[in-house]
């Protein structure tokens, strides 16, 4: 049985609900629902690979190696060291897998893709342990993000390109009726790849950002060079591994994806980005490298910058619950997800409940505060929500943040990680300022720093998110009211901005979170990135429809 | 009944055509198919208009005229005049516009958008003198590119732009299940689009080239400013008026398109391009505008700009048949079309036939000149099929061919047009070069310039002619071929420089016509230009997809 025969019906299913936008997930999502061995094993997997040379990827051409990355849970080194070859060598090796690779059905690339990612699932463990230690994320949230989560992204892209690879028909006999006589042509309509692909992955969410890109180059045809982070390596490295292990079993090339590593000391995006070789590049992280790659004459990109995410509060049902809420959105990951709220706008009027009374501006505030303290104080909840911070940088910005020139609500308090005593760990601070003190408020605070800003009416608060939005960009934006008119006013506004809205989320369900098969993720049209996961654009501009024609 | 309820069953096989690339015309190519009185009523039509204001536009703030046009076949101005208005006035009506239109359903937008084509289908033969006099083509080309063809065009990029709109439910109630309870959330998914859309006619081709770009920007949901090359604005302008009646009498403002006519003294291309508020730019023409169009920041465009089109012979069952097509396809238009043949590459080792009869390579010139002079000397047929050379500069570099270095294998040859003795015609030059004589035929030479070139063989023809689509452009490629194998190398090579390639067309199809509904126009994946009409991406790039959720 081929690999397309033996993962047909997942294929299938997982079309319908791209389709469908319904609630859909390719693997599990809790640890709980794998096996205690596989749990077992990932973590001395793991444990064995610290201080070893990494020897799974079947690529060629290697000539030294390179690793740097470190644990924000334990300040050391992971002492793993990753193959590296030259840039040229890189470009040669993709250039003819791509001979190979162009050449496959999507069927053929459909099964091999879907067998690596069955095969990656019997190391979410793993994947785990080595997201949580380049990152800094949870254990849980590691496993998610980098296993399941991702996973899923990834299928949602093989489905998304396999919809639009297969969209026309690929014979079609042509007969154009001319009076007395017609015209037959015998025509054919091809998907042809773009070319090279190169997909730039980031520090915090190594494999989740990375494996949309990298894997609707592959389904489209196109081969792949994975730059990752130099600091988050290893679970992105797996994957790789795994997929060049299907390729091979399947008789391919292996170096039809590539893994190359670099050192801070010595990059090399520019040289790979600049290459004419490459047609395609997948970006995630700052904006100044992200303009650069946008830039690029002559490609094709798709980018996911920062963002400042905004939340209105207008009107609420149970305003603890709302602050509950969002406490644990900006503690989540310590804010380092791309999706977490920044700025809270709260009128000076204050807020209106259901039942008739008025919340103050400075109760409001008082009960953010409260909430994220009690999330953060709470022994069983505190470090493990917050993670660690993956980047000193970030670190060094959240403890440097009470000295913006805010006034300072919440400063850090005194948290630590039971579990890893050195970990790089910080709790949110909470700024408050009025809506003219634009200097601090309007541009990204990375990390667990949250600014309310006090406006004169919700009116003013949405004026001032969509404009953020269109200057700085936005991926998410979390809003409360319990007016239905006010409801439509702020998607209305929002949505021009092409910033999406999450109303009056509470409970068990956070702004943050973006849903595979359902949920766009980036929205493609403000400055915070020019792709959205999984959009029909973001498969197919990775190659181009060429019909060909003939009289037979 | 409304206008989607109307047409709601062209709009259903327009969709169903470009799903499975099958023959359809939404309306008749032949002049015959269409009344007597309809054809009598445009020639007056026309007449009057000459000399005359154009008073059918319903757009506001005009403060001045402007009018250009030259008829190629008399050198008599046509002395129409046209209203224009200040830069930041079409702006300022567009981003107006836009505010209502942007709420306007899927099914509002097709039914107007039908609906125009209708009211502009009883205006063909006007639309066809207005060519005509503007283009230099000839009546029955005028009539079928302007008219039918173009509203062939709009017809697909409508039905294209529902089907990716429609794709998604707007409303989805969305349920996750968390073991003892489940999540809901109410999503809406929301086509939300760009912004306001600029469109750069050429003076080849007014129409055909402009509404594919217009009516996927209004159907997105943009409104639109229509930027008529100034020496062809007549034809597009019966489009635009007929438009903005229809949006009139269904209530919407008339500024949801607007014709921005210019003068060739003072050009408003760039001002309109560069404005902050146009986000989506279509643009037929020149590479150097082309490209700096691509390179602006911020904009989405679409682009149709210069190639070099090959013609491959290998094989052949009927060496005359072959260059009796290709002698048409030079000479039709005079080689203005932006998919004729420029460069044919010939083996000096000659053309093999069926028989096993080898054809040598000067027998084979041989044939194509005497074709071409027998088409071109041809009473009957010779002006028709040459029509007039729109501008002075392509005459210019058509007298001037003989002079290029090549050997002159036919120099042009005196034909006169009998109805217009005043024409702007001349015949097709063909030149004979080595292929060492890169300088020569390496380049664009627009208008009715052919170059044959000798190759060792075949296969040195299609590594030339891949290299040429590669660096320089190509819309086609027409080959001649006999043998199977040598039929998929070709195409295998011309695709990846995603030119598509006819074969062995003789008889009544040529190279240069692609067929709406079934033929995709410019590969959008070579110098020719970046978009492909109507692909999937030339609609679904003009609007973004943004999905809200909310707990009920």
């Amino acid at each position: 049985m081929s690999f397309f025969e033996k993962h047909k019906d997942s294929l299938e299913k997982a079309i319908q609900a791209t389709k469908e936008r319904t609630f859909y997930a390719h693997h599990p999502e809790h640890p709980g629902a794998y096996s205690a061995e596989s749990a077992e094993k990932g973590k001395i997997d793991f444990e064995n690979q610290l201080g070893n040379a990494f020897t799974q990827l079947l690529q060629t051409g290697n000539t030294a190696t390179a690793g740097d990355e470190v644990s924000p849970y334990t300040s050391n080194a992971l002492a793993i060291s990753y193959p590296t070859a030259p840039t040229s060598t890189l470009i040669a090796n993709a250039k003819a897998a791509q001979e190979q690779w162009r050449k496959t059905t999507p069927n053929e690339r459909a099964g091999i893709l879907i067998e690596s990612l069955e095969r990656v699932k019997s190391r979410y463990f793993e994947i785990a342990y080595a997201t949580m230690h380049t990152t800094g994320q949870s254990f849980v949230m590691s496993f998610q993000a980098s296993g399941p989560h991702a996973a899923d992204r990834a299928m949602e892209t093989i489905a998304m390109a396999y919809a639009e690879l297969t969209r026309y028909p690929a014979q079609k006999t042509w007969v154009k009726p001319m009076g007395k006589f017609a015209i037959t042509l015998d025509k054919n309509f091809t998907p042809v790849p773009k070319g090279i692909g190169l997909v730039i992955g980031c520090s915090t969410f190594p494999t989740w950002n990375t494996v949309p890109g990298l894997y609707a180059d592959l389904m489209t045809g196109n081969s792949v060079i994975v730059k990752p982070h130099p600091l988050s390596v290893l679970p992105i490295a797996v994957f790789v591994a795994e997929i060049q292990k299907v390729l091979t079993e399947a008789g391919y090339d292996a170096n039809t994806v590539q893994l190359a590593v670099d050192s801070s000391n010595h990059l090399i995006t520019k040289e790979l980005a600049e290459s004419p070789a490459v047609k395609l590049i997948d970006y995630t992280g700052g904006n100044a490298f992200g303009d650069y790659i946008e830039a690029l004459p002559n490609k094709t990109t798709f980018t996911e910058k920062a963002g400042v995410n905004s939340v209105i509060i207008d009107s609420v049902r149970d305003l603890r619950e709302v602050m509950r809420n969002l406490a644990f959105s900006v503690s989540l990951y310590s804010g380092q997800m791309c999706t977490a709220p920044q700025n809270f706008f709260i009128p000076e009027t204050g807020i209106k409940t259901t039942d008739n009374e008025t919340i103050d501006y400075d109760t409001a505030v008082e009960l953010l505060k409260n909430e994220v303290s009690a999330l953060v104080l709470n022994p069983k909840m505190g470090a493990g929500t917050l993670g660690a911070i993956q980047n000193p940088n970030t670190l060094k910005r959240a403890q440097d943040a009470v000295n913006l020139g805010a006034s300072v609500v919440l400063a850090p308090l005194d948290v630590k990680d039971a579990v890893f005593p050195d970990s790089r760990i910080i709790t949110p601070t909470i700024l408050a300022v009025d809506a003219t003190q634009t200097d601090i408020y309007q541009q990204e605070l990375f990390g667990p720093i949250v600014v309310v800003v006090k406006t004169r009416d919700t009116q003013h608060s949405v004026a001032l998110a969509r404009q953020m939005a269109e200057q700085h960009g936005a991926i998410t934006c979390a809003a409360y009211t319990t007016n239905p008119d006010t409801k439509a006013y702020i998607t209305d506004q929002m949505n021009q901005a092409f910033a999406p809205v999450s109303f009056n989320l509470t409970g068990f369900i956070w702004v943050n979170q973006h849903a595979a098969f359902s949920d766009f993720h980036v929205t493609g049209g403000n400055p915070a990135g020019n792709a959205s996961f999984t959009d029909p654009a973001y498969v197919n501009k990775r190659f181009v429809w060429v019909g060909n024609r003939a009289i037979l």
